[in-house]
């Protein structure tokens, strides 16, 4: 019976936990990392290391970073009375590199998930509302899945329960057709969306 | 215009060199990494340098080893007479857990492939023919692929011209249906196959 190297398999059971990656796919990128040099492999490796070395989150917003507070929470231009709520950092990027938004953000890291043990108390919540004096507006931009749309939820119901902020505007993000899809191929809640979102046309 | 902190971007783009791992796939991976723990993070880090410095290539049939010559090569059991020609470390590895083969191996790491650049300078081609005294028996078991057969014609037409090894028995690894497939859905050149290599019912 032959065996791979030690190593090789423990690096390719490293891939293996990686999202997405099964085990065909691990060894297949093992096998092609062992064809590049050796400095490349180093390069990678701290690489990977520095991630976690230099960033940090933010204490305010708590996005991904490499100064606390980030560029975004230190940015005096930004409007503070605009708070948009979001899962994850690449939605923060997402949604500011749209241009559309001049606020501030709250990355929640997550989505209350109760089959995967995923609560309230496991995301950033807890300290968004400590951040509502002053906010006029609060933009729910969770995920159009059914663990965003229960998160959006819960918020408002949240802030509502807590009795005070009650001048606050919570809106949600709106949903419907995608630029450039096609409604002949567009799911029926989609377009359900899409219908009660519809605007006059000025 | 927000951005992602530097090192991320640049484990992104780590990810991104590797087969079949496009920019989304990057992004997901590195900020699936940034949720882990530093512990973890390092154990991956000291992983994928270990591939490089606890492995080597055997230097008789360069198959991925910890111990040059490699396990196969020094085992004193395994018919001489007989070497079997792979394309790459996990197809010896397949080959041998399949325990229908007893004999040595020869690893290309590669097979000819002209429109990629690789001819046989690029391949460990030019010490198979060095290891064929004593051998009774060559087997070609590179891919039923074009780069696989035009690898294997290759071989055969390199040891004919040579003029040496006369007597030595060049056999193509045997092509058909898989095992458990179905030859409704069998595409024609691998029923065309199976039909030349159709064998007797003992």
């Amino acid at each position: 019976m032959a065996r791979l190297p030690k190593s090789v398999i423990k690096l390719i059971e490293q891939f293996e936990r990686l999202p997405g990656i099964g085990p065909k796919s691990a060894q297949r990128l093992v096998f092609y990392l062992l064809h590049n040099p050796e400095e490349q492999i180093n390069e990678f490796a701290t690489r990977l290391q520095a991630i976690k070395t230099e960033t940090t989150l933010c204490s305010i917003c708590h996005q991904v970073t490499e100064h606390d507070p980030c560029e975004i929470c230190s940015d005096q231009a930004r409007d503070e009375t605009l708070l948009c709520v979001v899962e994850q950092p690449l939605d923060l990027i997402a949604i500011d590199n749209s241009n559309k938004f001049r606020g501030k953000y709250h990355v929640l890291h997550g989505s209350i998930d109760p089959l995967n043990n995923i609560g309230p108390e496991q995301i950033f919540l807890r300290d968004l509302l400590e951040r509502l004096n002053g906010v006029n507006e609060l933009i729910l931009a969770t995920n159009p899945t059914m663990e965003g749309e229960a998160t959006a939820l819960f918020i408002k119901e949240l802030i509502e329960k807590s009795d005070k902020h009650e001048d606050l505007k919570i809106t949600r993000i709106g949903h419907g057709l995608p630029i450039g899809a096609d409604i002949e191929y567009a799911d029926g809640i989609t377009l359900a969306r899409a219908l009660e979102g519809r605007r006059e046309l000025d």
